[in-house]
């Protein structure tokens, strides 16, 4: 098979409690043109982590230099520090290798600043009440938490009205398929595709 | 299964013997959704064509009158006419059914003016032996057609950088899923989701 369009960045966002991360591992074990972003981090690895698969591990003085224009986004969670090595992905690019990154608005509309060819795909619950339901059954919510995390889902889920594709979550089959159709088709898009495809044909 | 978003006219062109037929039928067989075009004509049916189904017989002097802007796009075919009724689309896109046609440049060109949502996809051979091949093993064609076929295809290849996808048909299984793919995906495209849908959620 030819690989004829140029790769791209497949940014996925979704409120929390969304189904995000089933949907992009189900990308990837049905899409072997897809990989997987690995951001980098200052915190320390866990058991079985390793360097440069699940993270790439620095300290934090390197992470510091590197805010300086070296990430497509990054962010500060709980005092750690994770950011997305523009490097890392111009290099999957580069391979002809489309990256997938599961990541919110702000980090979001961070990528699509530094990778204007992004696909954009945000992630819906079918209805905010099924939201609360799986956010509730995760267990480990507090009341005050769910509340907080619900208001930040309507945040979330308005700001997603800027994004090039909507799926909603009602199956997971029928999500995930339309996330394989969306990476599919825009590897068809025109301007996607070797420039040299037509003029040769046309000869 | 909701319908969230809004029905779209698919115009699936490319040079003559590239297989847009087979590939026109494989989606009509996979998506049910989507529909066949239906032209209107001067010229008489034939035994076994149905008005209403293969096309609509209608009488010469009320297709010069329609000319008037009630197609979407129309041609003279070796005397007679063929056209899309402008109506026809509405009524079907109206109805929450995708509608697609199989037609040249020129008519795609005037159907995009009319439905500017049209979703424009060209098929292109895997290259032009192939093509050339193909139209030699029609069996029906003289040296001289032959070479103007050949002619038209290259001006028509060109004319094909300018649609929204491309398709090369080099395997019908891999064209046939990746034309199934735009669809599913276009369907996932924000500005043709329902409107109401985030604010609704995001409320």
């Amino acid at each position: 098979m030819s690989r004829l369009s140029h790769a791209f960045l497949i940014v996925v966002s979704g409120p929390s409690g969304v189904g995000k991360t089933t949907l992009v591992e189900r990308l990837l074990a049905s899409d072997r043109l897809v990989r997987r972003s690995i951001s980098a981090t200052t915190r320390t690895a866990r058991s079985g982590e390793v360097d440069g698969r699940d993270y790439f591990f620095i300290a934090r003085d390197r992470f510091e230099a590197m805010k300086n224009g070296e990430f497509a986004e990054w962010a500060d969670v709980h005092g750690a520090l994770y950011g997305t090595p523009k490097e890392f992905l111009q290099r999957e690019l580069d391979g002809g290798r489309d990256v997938v990154l599961n990541i919110d608005i702000q980090g979001a509309n961070q990528v699509k600043r530094s990778f204007p060819g992004a696909v954009m795909v945000f992630i819906l619950p079918p209805s905010f009440n099924d939201l609360e339901a799986r956010l509730q059954t995760r267990g480990d919510v507090s009341g005050e938490t769910l509340k907080v995390r619900l208001a930040n889902a309507r945040k979330e889920i308005a700001a997603g009205a800027t994004y090039d594709y909507l799926i909603v979550n009602d199956s997971v089959e029928r999500a995930s398929s339309e996330l394989a159709a969306i990476v599919t088709a825009e590897r068809c898009r025109r301007e996607r595709q070797a420039r040299d495809l037509v003029s040769e044909l046309s000869r």
